[in-house]
């Protein structure tokens, strides 16, 4: 483990060590209140979070207030002011997922319990435990040294599990009292277990609906049949024109931007575990498949994709009916990576769809989501802080991994603010975040805590 | 208008002639039965239906029973035997359509009336009005020549409407007094208003439904895309290879057993006019596409086909969801021409789905229908018999036709009875048939009656 060069660092770590039993009360604490965004009744519940979020920011020597948005409240807290020091914008949430099936859980999702090493609750990783994690280093830092070596702002809201639909508006609203010079978000997860990890970019996405109609209404295929073109037969043939035969998307300029794979990545992927039975086993599926040439980590973080994620038409029951179907749609996103660009992309497979749909049938299609991918400078000295504060806070060298996924707030801080992000992610992947019986291994939960106050105290060298 | 050359068919005319209006009220009579087959709470009225076809029958000079099947009754009835002469199968059905969406009929679907030269009402046409016709006829050679110039046995079955579930289980019971020389149906249509025609074939039917899995359950689209192979995506793979770019089925062998077009329907194809206005306006489809190098009749009539009539998988709601989908189907029909067999074709199907199917999914198939193509000889001296009555019968020399569409009982009949049929319909093709406002023009009641009457006489000659 390395040392914490830093002498305030140890001293903010031993005040986390002295306090351990302290933090998880209070996580329990935090747990308890049933923040659901996604549900109307829990509307209180949301706002009793925001206020114990804000409370607690306060008694750890910020100043911090509730925000109301259009929908549910966030909370803005900033530290000391300290001029010439770097300013960091921590990004949390304190809303929690829907319980789901309550049959599933073994516990109650809103009444946390301490077991075999894990604190399991709804919100234990995603984001109220992650989010403490973050207030807890304040503190350990305000009551040790007095004050923060850097100036922070807090922005913790209440909409992330509903996709923060005011969230933008907000940051515009607020953009001076916001501005900084990078985002910290703990609202990701380590590679696996024994194994943290920092997060350097997310896929983007452009999902589209493509629509034919052929006939007006549904036509008797003896009838009509092989007179007329059939549109759930002209959406296959589009669909199937969409990838080359080594797997590869099908719509010119689609790669042009796609950026190399940069060496320190690359170092780091090298370093990956990869178990194909394990893999085979979580997805269920007979076999790996993609895009030839790259391994299964490669296809999921470093290369754009395309997918059907929905396909209808015609007689969809059970049974038989001979019918040529009027209708038939499907809708197909893509995964972009960087330098990618959405609306580019979008743009692309518009005309692409457009010159390859036969005029037999009549073409709609509908945008249903459209966003950048994000990439943080994986070789920037706030990004080395990091590595070195997780080696730090978990005694071992953390991996650069990427989110095969779709993050809308990163390019929307990068666009309001000018503001990277940094995602420093402290539970596992395997955490059930979103499913019954969601956890966080308590040593992950005090490795995250040291983790921050070390990170703070290693941008005290930037600065 | 050719003479009937068998002055007992003038006769039989007259007979009608001067019995139009018996036989018109006898029609309304028939139609104010409500003999829904589909609905069971007119079980009853499909039983009144076929005691009202016997008593009918039996007014004619036919002897005739109701016979009951595990369904709704059927009725047969025989003329007297004669020895030496051909022996004739009318077959036909008493049950109608249901009514439908009631606010789209302009009178009460069992309230007959007649109305600028049609009768209107569920069955008018289809088949209570077309088998009526047969039953006037016989009637007419009883009255008249006190006898049939051939032997007849009528078979009119109470389940047509919901696919004859009982048919085939009651023809193969009652083979011997059934056996025939041929079958004479009137359950088909002219070609168009002026125009009488002869159907002598229809498609066949191989329907099956190809189900691809891929991940156990549908995935996350961000952290699995691109890594495994997509269902929906393969599907739709696989079915763009199922035609070629100038719209053949791409099975091989799939064409081995397709006849060419004999002489005299070839001959009769090119008399047949075609409007493709009206064709696109019918269809409401932007514009005619099939297999290149044949015109809308020969893709309907002549040619096999290939579609999907259903297509499904994956997030079907409105709006987008990002996931991989675990399932994805289509069921893909395919209409078959003489001399292709059912079996065959749906054996090339599977040989070949399995072939081209990546072992990245999981594929079952499923078998739904299966039906072989059925063709008359259209130069038999019976085909020329009818060719003649109807040129007698509307004045109009007609046009040999084929359906599009399939119908198992020709089949049937010809595996169980060892007979051809003879299809001689006397309805419009828009005649409602499956719709609200059925009707069928009184001249073509008229008319029809006539043929099947000059039908019987010409047969004379043939025995």
């Amino acid at each position: 483990m390395p040392a914490a060069t830093n002498p305030a660092v140890q001293t903010a770590h031993d005040h986390l060590a002295r306090n351990a039993a302290v933090y998880r009360k209070e996580l329990f604490d935090f747990l308890r209140i049933p923040s659901i965004s996604a549900q109307p009744d829990h509307k209180k519940d949301v706002r009793a979070a925001a206020e114990w979020t804000r409370d607690r920011c306060i008694r750890a020597g910020l100043k911090a207030e509730v925000v109301d948005s259009a929908g549910h409240p966030a909370v803005i807290a900033e530290g000391p002011q300290k001029p010439g020091r770097p300013t960091a914008l921590f990004y949390g949430h304190h809303d929690v997922q829907p319980s789901g099936d309550l049959s599933l859980w073994h516990t109650g999702p809103f009444d946390p319990i301490e077991r075999d090493g894990m604190v399991i609750a709804r919100g234990a990783a995603d984001d109220k435990g992650q989010t403490l994690c973050a207030i807890a280093a304040v503190e350990a830092w305000m009551k040790t040294a007095g004050s923060l070596p850097l100036n922070l702002k807090m922005l913790i809201e209440g909409e992330e599990e509903i996709g923060s639909p005011n969230l933008a508006p907000l940051v515009e609203k607020y953009r001076d009292r916001l501005a900084c010079d990078f985002v910290l978000i703990h609202d990701t997860s380590q590679f696996a277990e024994e194994a943290p990890a920092l997060t350097v970019g997310t896929r983007g996405l452009v999902y589209m609906e493509v629509v034919l109609t052929g006939p007006e209404k549904d036509l008797h295929s003896g009838v009509y049949g092989g007179q007329i073109a059939n549109p759930a037969n002209v959406l296959a043939d589009l669909i199937a024109t969409l990838h080359t035969p080594d797997g590869r998307v099908n719509i010119p300029k689609f790669y042009d931007r796609v950026a190399p794979l940069s060496p320190v990545e690359r170092a780091s992927l090298a370093s990956l575990p990869y178990d194909r039975a394990t893999f085979l086993k979580d997805t269920g599926s007979p076999a790996e498949d993609g895009e030839a040439g790259f391994s299964t980590f490669e296809r999921r973080w470093y290369r754009p994709t395309l997918d059907v994620n929905g396909i209808y038409g015609g007689y969809m029951a059970a049974g038989s009916s001979t019918i040529i179907p009027s209708r038939a749609g499907a809708k197909i996103s893509m995964r972009l990576v960087p330098d990618q660009r959405a609306d580019e992309i979008e743009k692309l497979f518009v005309e692409t769809i457009k010159q390859r749909c036969p005029s037999t049938v009549k073409m709609e299609m509908i945008s249903h989501a459209h966003c950048d991918p994000y990439m943080a400078d994986p070789n920037s000295p706030v990004m080395n802080a990091a590595i070195e504060a997780l080696a730090i806070g978990f005694g071992k060298s953390p991996v650069l991994i990427r989110s095969g996924g779709t993050l809308p707030i990163l390019p929307m801080f990068k666009r309001i603010l000018g503001a990277d992000s940094i995602m420093l992610g402290y539970c596992l992947p395997t955490c059930n975040a979103h499913s019954p019986n969601e956890f966080f291994h308590t040593r992950d939960f005090d490795a995250g805590m040291r983790t921050t106050a070390a990170f703070f105290g290693l941008l005290d060298r930037i600065g």
